[in-house]
């Protein structure tokens, strides 16, 4: 995975107290759906139960696919439900990946 | 703290099951070492206390303080520490920043 992504994308986020049946729905549905877009390498996503802050890092392979799962219809419904509903504040940063060493394993 | 950060560095791990006390120790003197830093921006650290796995994002003005950090003689001493007893694996991705929006709630 580490040669083929060229683009990290952190999304940093602290989930609201309600609507965590609705949330975890979309979540799933956000991550199959990520998974599923061209140019998408890997994603890997850590949230603290107590604190409710999260961190998602997807991994793409070039700046079009980021903007096309950015502009994916489903996503955007997505994202508009989540400034509603499902977090507090929420902070994502696009970077070009430098260098990359370690490994984690993988499902 | 948007327009400053350069440089993101992501580190994924996955935490051993054994020795809490002694990675909660040196972990928090190591986030109080990197806050002290010269060109440190900001440190967001999340972690899931069933999975273990956990995602620290690091963020510094410029690469000579991503180096200077890395090569700073306490961490590279934690760093050989979490290898040897803290981390199942881990990943360090070093990343150059293309853009940011939103905004997370800084303590």
């Amino acid at each position: 995975m580490v040669d083929r992504a060229q683009i990290m994308v952190a999304f940093v986020s602290r989930r609201t107290v309600e609507h965590d049946d609705a949330y975890h729905e979309v979540a799933e549905r956000m991550e199959q759906l990520a998974r599923a877009q061209p140019g998408f390498v890997d994603l890997v996503s850590v949230r603290d139960p107590i604190t409710r802050q999260g961190i998602t890092l997807a991994y793409f392979t070039n700046e079009d696919a980021v903007r096309a799962w950015r502009d994916h219809p489903e996503h955007r419904e997505a994202q508009r439900r989540g400034i509603l509903d499902f977090y507090e504040d929420y902070e994502v940063t696009v970077s070009s990946v430098t260098r990359q060493y370690g490994r984690i394993a993988r499902e």
